[in-house]
C-alpha cells in the first residue's frame, strides 16, 4: 500500500531490534520502511526490505522524507548521544531502558523536541510492563505490584559471563520462581528477597584446558549480576550450545498485582511469552512510532513516555472502529 | 485529607457496584466523597461513608459543590436517560456495556456533555478487557485476540434461571474451558465455537413439588442463553445455596493474544481473579473519575472511552514519580 499520507519511517541501527523493526513496519499497512541508517559501511549491510541502506550520517539531510525516526541503538552508550540529536530534527521512538536514568534522559530529549514528537523508553520493560504497574496501582491503590522476567535471555547477564577469563561462549538465563509466583497468587502480598523471585542459569563453553570449577565460582560469587541469587553453571561443548543456545533470543515475564477492596481480595496479572524478544520490541516501538507521528502532527511536541499515550493512537484502525469492534 | 482541591465525588446509584465506588473513593486520598443520590427514600438508605444520601432530584442542584458524578446504574434502562441527564451537567463516569450499542450512547453522550468531560463503558468488561484488546492488536497485528470470562456469576443468565417457573433461587457461573485457553498459549490461532470457550454451571433451588427435570430442560434448551452451550444443573436445597451461591459475587477473566512476527510467535495475556466483581468495577470508575476530572480541567470536553484516555490521568501519583517510580 503506497498511500500518499503513509507514515515514512526510518530505523537508526540495524542490529537484532531494528531487524525487529523492519519486519513490524512490512507488516504495517499505514506505513512504509524508507531507509535505514548505520553506522556500518552502508554497503556491507544486507537488509530484508527494499529501503535503502545510508550512513547514518546521511539522515540530517532527510527531515522532509520522513516522519519518523526508531532508534534502535542501546541505551549504554548509543541513545544519551542518538536521542537528543534526532530528536531536534525528527519524530522518534527509542527504547532507552536504564531505568534509573529514564528521568534524566527524558528531560533531555525534552529539550531538543521543540517541534518535534518524542517517545522514549518504548518496548515491553519499560514499556508495557510499566503500563500495567501504574494501571494496576491506579485501580487497587490498596495493593502490591510485583514484576518477574524470563525464562529468558538476559543479555547484561550473559555478557558479564563471557568476559570471565577462559570463557568462549556464554548465555545466561533468567527464570521466575514458580513458588513466588504462586505466593502472588494467593493473594497474601509476599516481600520477597532477590534470591526468592527468580533463578540464574548458565550455558557455558569453557575454552579447553581452562579450570571450570573456578569459572563456575567466579559467576557464582560475581558482585550485583549472581551473588544474591541461586546461580546454576552448565558446562556444554560449542556444538550444544550453537544448536541449542546460540541464536534463540525467547523472553517474556509477567506483572502481578495483589489488592484489596475491603475485605475482597483480587489478582490482575499481565504476561508475556516471546519467543524473540527483539522482534517483539520492535513490534511495540513501530506501534508507538505511529503514535508518535499522530502526536506531532496534533503538534503535541516534546518528550512524551507510554503513560502519555492514548492506547487509540497504537493502532492501525480508527476511533470508531476500535470502539465498535473492540470496546 | 480534607484538601481544597481535592476531588469531590457524588454517587448516583446505591446499588453493589455504588458501594463498591464509595468503597473506592474512601481509599483515595485525593477524593472525597459528598453525596450519594438514590431513586429510594433518602431516609432508608443506609451507606458506609458520611457522605450526604439525598433524592437523585436534588443532583441539579450541586452542579458546583461536585466534581465529578459516578453513575452505577444498569444499562438496560437508567444509564439511556441518566447518562445524557447528567453528562450535561457535570463530568461523569458510567458503566455502559450494551456492547452493541455503545456508539450510539457515546455519541449522545457527546452531544449533552460539550462543557463536561464524559467517560463511557468503564469497568473491566467494556474497560480494561476493551483496553488489552486494542494493546493486543496495535503491538501484533499478525494476530488472534481470544476472550475469556469466568470462573464468575453472570447476573443476566442467573435472571434468566430465575425466571423459569418452578424455580425459587438460581444462580449461574460461567467456566472458561481449560483446553480452549491452553489451544491459544500453544499459538495455534484455534477457531471456537461457542460451546468450546465457555461451560455454564447453574445452581437451582426449586419450589417444593415442581418437576425438577423440566427445569433443567427449560434451562439447558433456552435460545441465546444456554442452547449453545454445554449446561451443567446443580439442585440443591436453601440452606446450600444461601451458604455457598448467595451473596458472594467473584468474577473475572482474561484477553489472551496469539500473533505473529516473521516466523516467531508470542502470546500476550491479561487476566483478573476477582472476589467481588462490584468493588473491582468500583474501583477502575474511581480511578475514571479522577481522570475525568484532570481531562474536564484542562478543558477536554466531550465523550471519551478508556481508549482516549492516558494512564497518567489514573494515578493519584504525579508524572514525574510515575515515570520514576514505574517505568
Amino acid at each position: 500500500m503506497m498511500q500518499s499520507d503513509n507514515i515514512r519511517v526510518g530505523i537508526v541501527g540495524y542490529g537484532n531490534v531494528g531487524c525487529g523493526v523492519e519486519k513490524a513496519v512490512m507488516q504495517a499497512s499505514d506505513m512504509e520502511l524508507r531507509a535505514v541508517f548505520t553506522r556500518r559501511d552502508p554497503n556491507s549491510l544486507k537488509i530484508e526490505s527494499a529501503a535503502k541502506v545510508m550512513s547514518i550520517s546521511a539522515a540530517s539531510a532527510m527531515t522532509d522524507a520522513l516522519d519518523v525516526l526508531i532508534l534502535c541503538g542501546g541505551s549504554a552508550t548509543d541513545l544519551q548521544e542518538q536521542g537528543p540529536y534526532f530528536a531536534s530534527m525528527f519524530n522518534i521512538v527509542d527504547s532507552f531502558d536504564n531505568h534509573a536514568k529514564i528521568p534524566e534522559y527524558l528531560a533531555t530529549i525534552d529539550q531538543a523536541a521543540h517541534n518535534k514528537t518524542a517517545i522514549v523508553s518504548s518496548g515491553w520493560d519499560p514499556g508495557l510492563f510499566s503500563m500495567m504497574r501504574l494501571l494496576f496501582g491506579a485501580v487497587l491503590p490498596d495493593g502490591a505490584s510485583y514484576t518477574f522476567w524470563g525464562r529468558g535471555v538476559s543479555q547484561g547477564h550473559s555478557d558479564a559471563v563471557r568476559r570471565i577469563t577462559g570463557v568462549k561462549h556464554a548465555v545466561q538465563y533468567t527464570i521466575p520462581i514458580e513458588d513466588a509466583i504462586n505466593a502472588v497468587r494467593s493473594g497474601v502480598r509476599p516481600e520477597f528477597t532477590t534470591r526468592e523471585k527468580h533463578l540464574r542459569e548458565c550455558y557455558v563453553v569453557a575454552e579447553s584446558g581452562e579450570d571450570k570449577s573456578a569459572i563456575e565460582s567466579e559467576i557464582k560469587t560475581m558482585p550485583n549480576y549472581f551473588a544474591d541469587y541461586d546461580t546454576t553453571v552448565h558446562f556444554i561443548d560449542e556444538d550444544d550450545f550453537m544448536a541449542n543456545h546460540g541464536s534463540k533470543m525467547p523472553h517474556g515475564g509477567m506483572v502481578m498485582h495483589g489488592g484489596n477492596t475491603g475485605e475482597h481480595g483480587h489478582i490482575m496479572e499481565f504476561s508475556l511469552k516471546l519467543e524473540s524478544n527483539p522482534e517483539f520490541t520492535g513490534s511495540v516501538l513501530t506501534a508507538y512510532a505511529r503514535a508518535a507521528v499522530r502526536l506531532s502532527r496534533e503538534r503535541q511536541y516534546g518528550a512524551k513516555t507510554v503513560f502519555d499515550v492514548p492506547l487509540t493512537y497504537l493502532s492501525e484502525k480508527d476511533r470508531a472502529d476500535l470502539i465498535k469492534e473492540l470496546l
